[in-house]
């Protein structure tokens, strides 16, 4: 098979560490596969070079920050075919430019546009490991910049899917997914397979075990990815575009405490409001998530949102500077609550979903604030000292629904 | 001017050492300079790669070695870049790949074949200081190579030929040539000139202040030089090709305490003899420095040599090796001899400068061994024990001569 493994920062912290990849990617090497691999910094490093570039300068350019961290998966690579090299297995490091790794423009943000890979296919025919760094790519300025948040598990999908690979292994420090923080919710199990689309919605609902980006990629290019834990042999969750688990109800359970809730009351009911007031909230830089307008009456409605807490204060200010353009009653915001949510693709076929929902919360007497739905999920706003509670019931009630269906 | 500065190790250490570089690169492009910045890893950076890499791999092979060193560089570039973005001073860094640094393929050893300055050009013009990783190039294969040591300065002079710079500052620990090794010749005076060829005796004779490589490659090209001190205002000295300093008898002395000598004795006198010899000593790495061949007597001749100390034990295993192939009565050695030289250009031209050297050496009471001239060059090899005192009483008689002439 033709395999790409990816391993984080933590999985290549340190020369023990480093060794033990080296070890795992022998053992799949004899065992006959082709490996690509795709490593990030070691996981001090780039915190090291960025204290480093602070001291000098609080607000370095995005080009220059972008030059200093990529150099971090470059040491990572050339570390890592130095621990192959003792073990005996034939490999090749190689940099954003050798690999061809071609990028948008933008600095720290970049998103990978294409690979062209006929030099890494190349080594992989000669028998050769094939390292490669993840996080980075090069721009048509021949820059190199690095791709953001998740930016690895990125690179290792795009380089899967270039190079028609049989499998894209993204190794972790979890050792798959679950159908909840296994922080949060006390019998939190490991899914077998997940959808895409699940994959995403978690993701969006912020589990971190793989960036969005990632998962849009995979399921583009159809790539068959597996989350594993570079720590231990448990095998892991694939994550595929999935008929197989229709018949499950759902495939987990989240909880976002990051929200706050704003609700404008008695808002002018014409025409372009609404437009005004979110156009003024990208204006600022403020995320919206679960939108909820009352129906008119007397003229006047209600809108209710949720953003990050972070936001909540820019968002107030935003809405007040247009008081006058759109014309409301009063501001009402709280700050302390959760959004809870459910995602399966189960959901989108099977009746009873919501009931089965609401039932739990009702049993577990959470009061609920707000509701929304799309296809494969559905989210409820409660107050955060009750998430936890109403996340483990509402788990609970679908996993013993599911049980007998899934596992 | 278009002026190409180098700054090595010790002059970026840190974020304050970079913040002072970057004044002075400041004051230089106020001034009106346009400026490309030759720089070498930060200090402790490349030790701590080593460090890295030994931990995992003893003995990793060059080209991984190289592939992690480079960063090193591309580091203090990105670096330097924010230094100056804080004191408003337009630039912009390269990586090798970015500013076209072509190199011969040995790993850990290259040389830089070209360099397509396009790129630098252009950036130039428009206004940016252009700050380039030395000690690195790229090779046909599109691997990154390291050029070793004293790789930074090579960089910086084959960027100035190619740039066709009015100059090539070479920012060191020392704020020039001196005359001698200032912690041994006690009345050491700096240049303020010296020729290349000069420069090149002084460097082969020991004297780090600037590699061997770099002053052949600013001979070959015209470049012109000037080494002087990254932590003063002072003057530095300027290396070029000179006919000012004829008139001078000698630029400096030198010591090198790192010599052996052998004397083989009673070699038979017959054709091929010194060939089997030295190339003996190649196959078996062995450097060999000063030679002195006896007239033959007899069908016999005396051969003395002069290697490294630490090459003494490899030397006499290979005479001893190839005894019954060149016929000889028996070998001498003696590891505690010494090397002391003086240089310059003024010598070829100046009667009566050996005499005044072994006035020096007589008066000093210092007994000489061998003997060994070229044009701008006399070194004898002494008893380790007199070297300084050797030293001492040639430099002064030679300044004493030279002080009307020079200063």
């Amino acid at each position: 098979m033709l395999i790409v493994m990816k391993f984080g920062g933590t999985s290549v912290a340190n020369a023990e560490r480093i060794m033990n990849v080296a070890s795992r990617i022998k053992r799949s090497y004899d065992s006959g596969n082709k490996l690509a691999v795709v490593l990030s910094a070691q996981s001090d490093t780039t915190d090291d070079l960025i204290d480093k570039a602070h001291e000098i300068n609080a607000n370095p350019s995005k080009r220059e920050m972008d030059m200093l961290l990529a150099t971090g998966e470059q040491q990572s690579v050339a570390l890592m075919c130095m621990a192959l090299e003792k073990l005996k297995v034939p490999c090749i490091s190689m940099n954003a430019s050798q690999c061809h790794i071609y990028a948008t423009c933008d600095y720290s943000n970049a998103r990978i546009k294409d690979i062209n890979v006929r030099r890494v296919e190349n080594e992989l025919d000669t028998k050769k490991v094939v390292i490669v760094p993840g996080f980075q790519g090069i721009n048509n300025r021949g820059d190199v910049v690095t791709l953001g948040r998740g930016g690895s598990d990125t690179s290792a999908v795009a380089l899967a899917a270039k190079l028609n690979a049989d499998l894209c292994e993204i190794y972790t420090d979890v050792d798959g997914v679950y159908t909840g923080d296994p922080r949060v919710i006390s019998h939190a199990k490991k899914l077998k397979e997940i959808s895409y689309d699940e994959m995403l919605e978690f993701a969006s609902l912020g589990a971190q075990v793989l960036h969005n980006r990632s998962v849009e990629l995979a399921k583009k290019y159809g790539v068959n990815l597996v989350v594993r834990s570079s720590l231990s042999e448990a095998e892991g969750t694939i994550v595929k575009e999935g008929t197989k688990v229709e018949s499950m109800l759902i495939s987990g359970v989240a909880v976002d405490k990051n929200v706050s809730r704003i609700s404008i009351i008695g808002l002018e009911d014409k025409p372009g409001t609404a437009y005004k007031l979110f156009s003024e909230m990208a204006k600022k830089n403020v995320s919206v998530d679960i939108i909820l307008q009352s129906i008119g009456r007397d003229g006047r409605k209600d809108i209710s949102f949720t953003v990050a807490r972070s936001d909540l204060q820019s968002a107030m200010d935003a809405i007040e500077s247009i008081k006058n353009k759109i014309g409301y009653q009063k501001v009402d915001h709280k700050e302390n609550v959760a959004k809870v949510s459910i995602v399966g693709a189960g959901m989108a076929t099977n009746a009873g979903v919501a009931a089965l929902f609401f039932e739990a919360t009702y049993s577990a007497g959470v009061n609920v604030n707000m509701i929304s739905t799309s296809e494969i999920k559905i989210s409820i706003l409660v107050d955060e000292k009750d998430a936890d509670y109403a996340a483990n019931a509402i788990h609970d009630k679908f996993m013993v629904q599911s049980a007998n269906l899934r596992h």
